[in-house]
């Protein structure tokens, strides 16, 4: 029996203009989105993909407590797939908006996880905000045989530190309410007068900044620092 | 005075169609590309974006010597940022192709670091083969609070080992004539049987495997090994 495909489609970091030209032909060809959404109010993905709806698909807000420390409660993802799956034993196509790359620090993958075993599921990779925020700060991530390590600001003080001090180049996800707590393992190490800050990289409101110039304690949850152990990649 | 602009423009892992919309209008905008290019022989960039050339552009191959450990010459940069920037001072945007992303791991940050300081220079983020290769082996990258590190192979042995020691997730890049070293390298921290290769993602050539099935001791450089402790991310 043929069933529906369920497609994983990175939206990119922000900027509508950074989906790809295969995310935005499947998006526009299904009659199905879904994509998560806080609590209430409105979804960042479909926000991302809003300007390239054709209209009239069928909607589903995954919706769940979002932010610093919460990790995916497995019954909305198992709701979730039900519904998606209803779909696609009828052959209905369902794409699953994912904000950035749908399988660096996303939550595709618990969706992934309950569908693929049961259904076909692709993934469309997507820009990710790794590479926007250092195309946003001109400041490259890795040069040659530099070891770049993705670090969660989430976790503690002193393995943040262990981290950092074993890397050449670092990028920092997460930072939310971590931002003071990261700045004192930056400054420890030496690092904070070559460290860039970025915030909401590719949107209107982007911001960009040294480190040493950012006065708060608090970043928004779309933030990034990023570090480089000679300063810039490329010395 | 104005000038042109040059745009360091991501044109993805293989696929034409993982292009961004961003890069496509400006691709077609301009009247002259750029693009590394071999000795002798087809760029790879150029040949992403060919299907969406427009014709009659200026073309610039940037030719050097590519391949395992042979790092850049800054005679050949030094030369093409001296042409670019010809254009420029004409008031001729440019865009230079570059595989996936311009900042990771990219060759484009040799001609960022030479012409930011002299005209306007943006970046255009692209999808990476990071995230091309872990959408096609169907692995998840990283999830929640893992450390991600990203190890390019041609790093000494035991190097190598100690830094796959202390990660959680990890992509191996630049696999290449590095190939049996590192399958040594995780093998011994018992690793081989949750790890996945794969070769020129999104491309029609694209191979994805166990890494316990790949006989060869020898990759092609477009290939990447990702490794994760937990077997999938999302355990």
């Amino acid at each position: 029996m043929t069933s529906g495909t369920v497609w994983g489609l990175g939206v990119g970091p922000g900027d509508p203009e950074l989906l790809t030209l295969k995310a935005l032909r499947i998006l526009r060809a299904v009659p199905v989105i879904a994509y998560p959404a806080p609590d209430t109010g409105e979804s960042f993905a479909r926000a991302v993909a809003a300007p390239h709806l054709p209209g009239g698909q069928t909607e589903i807000a995954i919706r769940m407590p979002l932010g610093d420390g919460q990790f995916p409660k497995a019954e909305i993802y198992d709701a979730a797939a039900a519904e998606i799956l209803s779909h696609i034993e009828e052959r209905r196509d369902v794409a699953v908006l994912c904000e950035g790359d749908p399988f660096f620090y996303g939550s595709f993958m618990y969706l992934y996880e309950r569908l693929a075993p049961r259904c076909p599921v692709h993934v469309v990779p997507g820009v990710s905000s790794l590479m926007a925020c250092a195309g946003a700060a001109g400041s490259p991530l890795a040069a040659r045989n530099d070891v770049l390590t993705i670090i969660p600001a989430p976790l503690p003080e002193e393995e943040l530190r262990a981290r950092l001090a074993g890397a050449e180049a670092a990028a920092f996800v997460k930072v939310g309410r971590h931002f003071a707590k990261l700045k004192r393992v930056i400054a420890a190490e030496g690092l904070t007068a070559t460290a860039h800050y970025v915030e909401r990289a590719s949107l209107a409101a982007e911001r960009v900044l040294p480190l040493a110039d950012v006065q708060e304690d608090r970043a928004p949850y779309f933030s990034m620092v990023l570090v480089h152990r000679r300063g810039r990649a490329w010395r």
